[in-house]
Formats: structure tokens, C-alpha cells, sequence
């Protein structure tokens, strides 16, 4: 991968970004403004930059004058990093440099954090699920009458010491043809047993040698969408990667609602079918991708929340979400596969990670045993962020675990232009802090749509940070700028207009947004410093972070501690690791040991009721501002605006 | 039982028989003879006899004249005894007295055999596959959130001291609606594991209390017939029984046509549908007799030989009948009875019987087990007598088997008037030394139709022991009675006058047909005294024989020995275990060790294939005549001959 450097002048902020990076995405992530209306798209023409040294492709556009290009203006937004790179600003698109240092932080997002394979591998911790052995039976004959199975299981133990064999019914019934069509060369496919000393089954058996071929199925399913990954258990890679929207997202978006359809007669039914079906959407997209044969797939490792797993295996979920709020169960047996209908082969079965409690399923369980939480002694806190925000504290000898309702803003509910994650939303953003206009950044560098949940989190993080709006989230009435204004009683600050848009009305965030904003940051921050302080720890205790979603993965971590979503961390300390569900679900195929450590780590975690804590509404109303009630808790940030206070005042003396 | 001592004169022969018996059975199994064409109907009225002294019921006739009633005379086949009794023999239909000591060996069947169920108990061994417990769980609450399966689980473990509890997916489905509608009192069906250590299943869960109804099914597989029983399996009683031709007969009576059939397309599942039906029927006749709601049937047992166990199971049961004749698999993983269409709650595991060889299958293993051979010191000769025979030699440490093709004399066929033994078939024989003339006691007292397989080997037996017959199997045809004749080119012996059958002709017995039984009877005695030297013994080191199957009960023993069915052995030493196989299938329901051990006994097991044998050619040839060529084998017989023919040489003189 190549990188290149990038110094920002007239700041003198350098960055190294990758090659064939935007310009604009650069100064962005240096904490460098650069106004520009249109999220990337070079419609308005405001992000002119002069390229001093160094090579960029594009970047020229018709809003250029022909004086400007032979200068070596060009628009940020289109400029791609070819080279080391000095960049110089323009004044009238940026500020007085007397004032840079009030840019808000660099865009800093977290590590991202990956399942070492090579580690699990020197750990001898790589034991895939299933395993396959060529086999060249002897042919019986007058002197030899094994029955095939023993000849079979006979073999195994004399070339592969393989004791403790059971043979499932479907290689008792495939093996007599088999073997005689064969010459008797065959595949045999083992699964492994999770506790030492327990059975190893025998699952199937395949004509001549396809030891190489060897496959698995990773799937989350999340009550938005559904993701799978196909694993090749012999390399550990994966092969192919799939998404489908849960096709029960047209009975209702939240598991509630979903919970009130099951409770219909045939309700249970409709949804276990209509899940499946996306299952096997997705499991034929990965086949097709990965370019295998179904027949080498030999098992499937699931996550999910509760409510999805109930609904998944067709289990009741009806008394989920009544009070006392209790589960069927925690732990599931391992099923066929093709019971609940999943198009795989017929010896394939399912595994279905535990859950802990009714609000904290399978897919927490599989981000704590994929992230490696399960196995640190480091104090951690994951935090998985979404509607519902699962939070897990401890290290690998104790966990406890908690729920807590944050609504939807973070997902763009609720919020007046809110939107999912996807093209046209603003993910990033800044303002100018003497002019207050903004820089949009969004998905896929088109004309902005609406907010994604981490760019709400930047807007409002920054828009505070910069004075715009007060610890309440009020907007400062007082600045003089046309982007902050009344609408029919509500203040808002808009982002982009009109003609920079592309569903054409001024896109605005309005002062109920950032309360929405600042009231789900506000059950977060109060879930796990609850949860803490439940088992008698504080948020200093904690040595690491680590985020699981995917939101996660976009957040700006020092704007998330400007709205006081994080207490204030050495960012080096957070971690990103995505789809923790299916990272887990992964693992699960990868190491077989996981399936009885997981257990274990079920039995430790114990689970939390927030709603039954009265602590739990106190800090809940004390996190009802930016960043805090205490501001004591955030000094970095503290330092920060103080510092901007004590500018702006020599400023005006 | 109420038994009655009747005295036959001028034999002055005791015999204890049970209330309500006929005199003319008392007679046979006292070796007393008297003539009696008509198969104890009543209608040829030769067996008149005198009742001296006594109470019976019925006995008279319009065949006997009023005087003769007046004096006391009845028909022996329609009197009932009903106290002890003195019964004169008249001289007309005896013989001359002095010859009454050359009467054949007075009827001896083996000593039936049952499962102790004390003694299983007294030993620790009552342990039934299924366990029920009734539970009143603690209601969830604000305190207690215990997701149900835990809940359970933890009562169990609380109260029962269970732990090692694995849980059905059906229990996890049933489990949350089942909890709230019964108020939280349910009924745990527990099915334990075979090996110590390992895990106990919960596989249903049931609505308040029904401890008290839990029950297991054992079931035999035959080629002919299917047998089922129903089992308490609280009290270890038999509730009901139950049998059916297996539907597969209407493909070919033996096994070898219905793997012909298999082996077409479609023709597996064809044969497997087939015995299905059969076994739902008579498990809807067991729960009928039984009164029991299937619900509370959580186990089934079943055994077969390999044919009809691989069929059972959808196995292709092809390579059975071709050389080397190698069988799919010894052990069959459990399944549920449902997969394979069995009429059971979905909870119900089947488990099938292991087999050993091709020909000696989970039927002669169930025997194995169900007689208590397994457990026993004493070398046993076990042996399981049809169409085919299989032998098992070997006591608790070791065990040698193997199988013969007998032919279908035994059951009837072959034999010019062979049938089945169903009502009227001649079942029992005698004749007057002097005159030839028969005694004929036929299944049911109705009038002859044809002829069962023991009352061949009786008939045999006794012919030629009287010296109708020689060694050979060929009629003196010096005797002067019009009862030997010639037909067609063909020697034969009239049992019964056409007027006094059912069926409108003669009933005979051919040369053709001794000779096919002598041929059946020399498989067999080749096939065990082949297997005890191939393991280096010979039959004197027997110590007990244990005689299963159908046809087994009814032979009388020392006529077997008479034709060099089996060797002269004490007949207490003899025993009869029935139906074996089914005997091992309840067994297996009734003591879960039976499960663990029967692994290690098939392990034990080793097979012999007397068709490579070079010995069981000679021997085979050597018993192919009556009762062996070296009648040294046969002291008692020959004793007794000897001692005939001295009487004889004496009259004569």
C-alpha cells in the first residue's frame, strides 16, 4: 500500500494518507477545514486549493477559472493524492490563521482490530470445526468381512489414530454404494467434539480425495440485516463476503414489533421462514463468489440477539418483552441445519452462539469470544453501539453485562434529515470557526442526502466544541451567520443548501435533533458507568475499549468524548472490531475450542437489568448535556475550550 | 394354576398337568399312545379311553355308544381333567402291554426362560433409558430472571442432584408457554446416557404431574413377523403385546428376494415404508390393549436381523447377499423414531440393535442380551432355529458366531404337507409300536391340515425310533400296514385318512420330505459343531443351550436329539428363551447398561463364515443321516435302540 504526505498550509499540519486518497478527505482527517457545501461532489465549487508541490490527478473543473488552473488551483474534493503533496489553503476559504489553532481534533477513528489468524495458528488454537482425511480402504474379501463402517473407523484409527469415532446415520447409508463406485477412495469429513475425551462424528463421506476443499459458513444475524462470510477452514481465509436486509424488516423494524407479529398465530412461522430465506439468499451469494461447491461446506456457526436467535430456531419469543423479561434459554444444542431449512448439505449442522439475557444475545457473546475479550486480563469495556447498545465490562475471569435502550438516533431515527449509513449521508463534517461554514464530507463523495449516525456525532461534537452550541445543544442565537435561523419556532443550522443538495430543500440540524442526539448518548454513558459502578469500578479502571456495530467502525472517537458518548480515553486504548457477531461466528468455525470456552464464558457473564437499577436514572439525567454535568470528567476537552475562551477574549480586548 | 397328577394304565405313567387340559395331550407329553386320526377334533372317535378314577368335563360323543359311556369310556381328545385322574388305555386302542416299555421318549420341552425382573432390581440394575420428574418451579421475577431452560436445569440440579444435563431443541421450543400455562409445574422426561460421565438429555417436557405414565416400546423385526411389546417402564411389567406379519412379505418371504427388490429403483424406500407401516400398526394395537397416551412413550427398541435392520433404516442392503458378504455397519447411532416415519412424539429415540455379520444380526445379538448369555460363565451354546440358523458359542468373555442356511423345513416348506404352525397343523405324534397306527394332536384340536416343523422332527423322531423308518430316512417296506405305500414312485406314510382331514385327501409324510428335514437338521448340527472346533472345543464342554425363536418352544427335545437335531444333552440344561430377540429389545428399555455393554459384546463377537470353513462340508456330510453316522455321538438313543431290537430278537424267538 502506497502512502504518501500531505502538509497543510498555511496550518503546517501534516498527514499521511494512502494513495489516490481525496484532498479534502485528507485535510478533513488532519483537522484542516476547507469549506465545501456539496459532500465531495464537485458541484459547489468552494473547496479551490493551490497544489504547491507534487503530483495529483483530476481535480480541474468548469467552477475553476482558467487563471485559477494555471496557477494550480484545484477543488479538493477532486483531487487525487498521486505523491507528497504540499497543499496550500486559500484564505478566503479558510480563516484567519491566527485562529488555526481552534480547529476542532483530527478526525481520529479507532484501531481496527482483526482475528489474528498467524497467532491462533502458533497458539495451536487453530482447530477447524470439521476436518477431512483421504481415505485408500483395503477392499474386503474372503479373508476380510469388516462391515464397511469398521473398515472404516478401522482405518482412521491405524493412519490417523482417530479413536472415539460415531458415525452419523447418513454415512451408513451413503457408505456401501460409496465406497464400490469408488474403488473405495474416499473423503471422509470428521467434526470434532468440543470437550476432550467426547466423540468425534463421522458427518460425511465423498468419492475420491476433496481434502482440499474444506469449507465453513459465519453468519450474524442482525435485526437489520443479515451477513454471512464463507471460510476456508484449511487457510483460515475467507473466500467470499454477503449482506441482505433480514427480510422480517418488512414485518417491522425492531425486535418488538417483530415479538408482536410471532405472538399471531403462524406469526413464528412466517418469521423463522422469511429469515431463512435471506439466509439462503445469502448463503447462494457466497457460494456463487467463492466459487465452491456446497457439498465441501460442512458447518455453520450463527449469531445473533435473543430475539433473533428465538426467532431464527422458532422458540416463542413472546415472553421477551414482558416483564420479568426472560429468555427460553441460554444455550442452544447444535441442530441440522436443513431442520430449520437452511439449503445445505443434509450432514451440516448449525451451531448457535448463547445468549445471556433477553437484551443481551449471541451477537454480544460472539463480539466478546471474536474480539479476544474473553481472553485478556486487561479490564475492558465493549460497547456494542446501535438502537439497542449491549454493554459488556470485565476481563477473561468475570463479565458483567447490561442493556440499555438508546433509540434510534444513532442509526438517523428520529433526527429531522437522519439517515442510515449509506451514499449521499454526511459522515464527516467541520466548520469554519470565524465564518461558520461548513466542510460536508459524505458517503461516496456525491451531493449530500441527509446524516449517518457518526456524521451526526461529528456535527454535533464540533458545532459545540466551536461555540455554535451551548452544553444544552442550544444554538448561540447571537452568531452572526445566515446558517443558524428559526423555522417555524425550531433553531436550526444548515448544513448544506438547497442547490447543494440532492433532494432539493436545505438540509438543516435542528435543536431537537441534537436533544435526541445528546438523550441516546445520555443511556449509553449512563449503561456502562452504571454498570461500573454495579461492580464497584469506575471508568479509570478501565484499561481498553473496544467497539463492536457497524457504527463503530465511522466514529470520529475524540468527537464521540466531545458529546460525552465516551468519558475521555487515550484513543490508542479503543479498538474497532466491526461485526463483532460475525467475527465470533468466524472464529467459531476456525477454532473448535471456542465452542467450549464459550460456554464458560456464558456461565461468567452475568447479566444486568438497568431499568431495576435507581442509579441508573440518576446518571442518566447527569449525561443529559454536552459532554456532561461534570465537566470535571472530560479535561482534555475542558483544557480545549478553555484554551478557546482565553483566545477569544485576548481576541476582543 | 390349579395342576391335577393324572395315572395312564396299564402304563402306570404319572403326568401333572393343568387344570382343564385334555387327556389325550396329558397322554402325548406322557409318552402314553393312544391311536387318534382326527388331530384331537373329536370326529374319528378312536381315542376312547376309560376314566377309572377323577372328575372331567366334557368327553363325550355320539362316536361313543351308550353303553360305553355308561361304563365310563369318553374321548381322551374332548375331556377335560379337572381333578387327578386314573385313565385306562383300552387294549383295542394300545398295544399288546408288554410292549408298552418300546413307547418313545415321553414329551420334554426346554425350560422357558424369563427375564428376572427382581433380580435385576436386587442387582442395581433396573435403569431405564427414561426417567421422569415432576417440578413446580419458582416463578421468574424482578429478582430472578433465570432464563426457563436454566430455571429448569438449576431445579434439577437443586433437587435431584442432576447435573450433566444437555437440552433438546423441542424441550427449548415447548419450554416458555408450557412454564406459563401449568403455573409452572411440569414434567421432565430424562433420557441418560449410556456411558457414566456423560451428558443426561432432557427430551420432553410435559404439562403437570405424569410421573406416573412413562413408557418404552421393544420391538423384533422379523422377516415374517413383527413383535411389539409395550413396557412400564416404572414397574418393568408388560402392558400389552402385539404382533403383525411384516407387510414386506407380500415382496418375497425370505431375505434374499426382498434385497432383490431393494436393489431396484425406489424399491428401498418401497420396503422401508412397508415395515413402517407394519410397526405403526401394532404400535397403535400396544397403546390400544395398553391404554396408555402415546405422549407418555418415550423410548423405542428395536431389533432385526441385518437384512431387516438395514432396510429398516433406508440402508442399501445390496452387498449383504453378494460375496464377501459385508454388511454397512455394526452399530446404528440412535435416531429419532420420527425421521424414519415411526408413529412416536417427536422426543422418541429409536435405538437399534447392533448386528454382528451379514447373517448374524441385531435379533441374535438381542438374544444374546435378553437370555443373560452375556452375563454368564458357563460355556453356552445359543442357538436361533428358522430358515436360517445362528449359532453363538462362548460365554461372558469370548463369543464365536455363525450362520446356516437350514432351508425352510422347519417352517413347513418343502414338505409335501408342511405349513406353518397354525391351527391345524399337526404339532405332536405318536404310534402304536404293533399296529403303526398314528396319534395325531394337532395347533388348535381342530382336524389335520398339514404338518408344522416340531411335529416333523417329532414325527421323524419317532418313526424312526419305532423302525419305520432307517437311518437313511427310508421306510421299512416289510412293515405290514396299509399306512406305508407307495405313490407315484414316492415311499409314504399316512397320518391321516382323507376322512379324517380337513382338507378332503391324505395327509402324508414322503421320503422327499424326511430327507429335506434331515438335510435341515445336518446344516444345523454342522453349523455348531463346526463353530466349537473351529474354536477348538467340542459340544461335551457345553454347558448350557439356550434355544430362541419362534419354532424353539414347541420342539419336544429328546425327539430333537432322536433325528441328531441337536446333541444327547441333559434337558435341564436346556432352555428356551422365546422370542429373543424381542426379549433383548425390552431388556434394553428396562436396564440402560444394556446399551454400554451391548457395544462391548458385538466387539466380543467374532464371526465365522462356515460357508469358507472346509470342516462344515464333512460334518455337514457326516449328519446326513438319523440321528449322525457315528451314532457313538448319540449313547442314549442308541441304548435305547438296542435295547428295542433285544425285546424284538426276544419275541420273535
Amino acid at each position: 500500500m502506497t502512502t504518501h504526505d500531505i502538509l497543510f498550509m498555511p496550518h503546517n499540519r501534516k498527514i499521511t494518507v494512502e494513495d489516490g486518497e481525496s484532498i479534502i478527505r485528507a485535510a478533513m482527517n488532519a483537522g484542516v477545514h476547507i469549506n465545501a457545501s456539496c459532500g465531495g461532489d464537485g458541484v459547489c465549487g468552494k473547496c479551490r486549493v493551490l497544489v504547491e508541490k507534487g503530483v495529483i490527478e483530476d481535480g480541474v473543473s468548469d467552477r475553476l477559472s482558467d487563471d485559477d488552473l494555471e496557477k494550480g488551483y484545484r477543488l479538493a474534493c477532486l483531487s487525487k493524492i498521486k505523491s507528497d503533496l504540499v497543499v496550500r489553503i486559500p484564505v478566503e476559504s479558510s480563516m484567519d490563521t491566527s485562529a488555526l489553532s481552534m480547529q476542532s481534533t483530527p478526525r481520529k477513528t479507532a484501531k481496527i482490530k482483526k482475528m489474528d489468524l498467524n497467532k491462533l495458528k502458533e497458539e495451536g488454537l487453530f482447530l477447524p470445526a470439521v476436518e477431512k482425511y483421504y481415505l485408500e480402504l483395503p477392499k474386503p474379501d474372503v479373508q476380510d468381512h469388516l462391515p464397511d463402517i469398521s473398515r472404516l473407523v478401522s482405518y482412521l484409527k491405524a493412519n490417523y489414530n482417530e479413536s472415539r469415532l460415531k458415525v452419523r446415520m447418513s454415512v451408513i447409508r451413503k457408505i456401501p454404494d460409496m465406497l464400490r463406485q469408488n474403488d473405495f477412495k474416499v473423503t471422509a469429513t470428521l467434526a470434532r467434539p468440543v470437550q476432550a475425551g467426547r466423540k468425534t462424528h463421522i458427518i460425511n463421506i465423498q468419492p475420491g480425495d476433496t481434502t482440499d476443499k474444506n469449507y465453513a459458513i459465519a453468519m450474524d444475524i442482525g435485526t437489520t440485516t443479515v451477513y454471512g462470510q464463507l471460510v476456508n477452514l484449511i487457510t483460515g481465509d475467507v473466500l467470499s463476503e454477503a449482506g441482505e436486509f433480514n427480510g422480517q424488516i418488512s414485518y417491522g423494524e425492531d425486535v418488538i414489533i417483530r415479538i408482536v407479529y410471532a405472538e399471531k398465530p403462524g406469526g413464528l412461522e412466517e418469521l423463522q421462514a422469511v429469515v431463512i430465506k435471506t439466509i439462503n439468499k445469502i448463503i447462494e451469494k457466497l457460494i456463487k463468489k467463492g466459487k465452491v461447491d456446497i457439498e465441501n461446506i460442512s458447518t455453520i456457526t450463527i449469531a445473533g440477539n435473543t430475539t433473533m436467535t428465538q426467532l431464527l430456531l422458532r422458540v416463542n419469543p413472546r415472553y421477551i418483552r414482558r416483564a420479568p423479561y426472560v429468555p427460553a434459554s441460554t444455550l442452544y444444542p447444535p441442530i441440522r441445519a436443513v431442520d430449520i431449512g437452511i439449503k445445505l448439505s443434509r450432514h451440516v449442522a448449525a451451531l448457535v452462539y448463547p445468549i445471556v439475557s433477553s437484551y443481551v444475545g449471541g451477537d454480544i457473546v460472539a463480539g466478546v469470544m471474536g474480539s479476544g475479550m474473553y481472553r485478556t486480563e486487561k479490564l475492558t469495556l465493549f460497547l456494542d453501539i446501535g438502537t439497542n447498545a449491549e454493554i459488556v465490562v470485565g476481563n477473561r475471569d468475570w463479565f458483567a453485562c447490561a442493556a440499555c435502550s438508546a433509540g434510534p438516533a444513532f442509526e438517523g431515527g428520529g433526527i429531522t434529515f437522519g439517515m442510515r449509513a449509506s451514499k449521499g449521508a454526511i459522515e464527516d463534517f467541520s466548520i469554519n470557526s470565524q465564518t461558520y461554514e461548513p466542510m460536508n464530507i459524505t458517503i461516496g463523495s456525491v451531493r449530500p442526502k441527509g446524516i449517518c449516525g457518526s456524521g451526526l456525532i461529528t456535527m454535533v461534537a464540533v458545532l459545540f466544541e466551536m461555540g455554535v452550541i451551548n452544553s444544552q445543544g442550544r444554538f448561540d442565537r447571537t452568531l452572526s451567520t445566515r446558517r443558524i435561523r428559526e423555522t417555524n419556532g425550531v433553531w436550526e443550522y444548515v448544513l448544506v443548501w438547497q442547490e447543494d443538495s440532492q433532494i432539493d430543500r436545505d438540509i438543516v440540524l435542528t435543536e431537537i435533533d441534537t436533544e435526541n442526539l445528546i438523550r441516546a448518548k445520555g443511556a449509553i454513558y449512563s449503561g456502562f458507568m452504571t454498570l461500573l459502578e454495579e461492580v464497584g469500578l469506575g471508568f479509570s479502571d478501565v484499561e481498553q475499549v473496544i467497539l463492536a456495530g457497524g457504527f463503530g467502525s465511522y466514529i470520529d472517537l475524540e468527537k464521540a468524548m466531545i458529546i460525552g458518548l465516551l468519558p475521555e480515553i487515550d484513543t490508542d486504548r479503543v479498538s474497532f472490531v466491526g461485526n463483532g457477531s460475525l467475527m465470533g461466528a468466524k472464529m467459531s468455525c476456525l477454532t473448535n475450542r471456542i465452542r467450549l470456552d464459550v460456554v464458560n464464558v456464558t456461565k461468567k457473564m452475568t447479566n444486568f437489568e438497568l431499568s431495576e437499577t435507581p442509579s441508573y436514572m440518576n446518571n442518566y439525567v447527569a449525561a443529559l448535556f454536552l459532554p456532561h454535568t461534570d465537566m470535571n470528567n472530560f479535561p482534555r476537552l475542558k483544557a480545549r475550550i478553555d484554551g478557546r475562551k482565553e483566545y477569544l477574549a485576548k481576541e476582543s480586548s
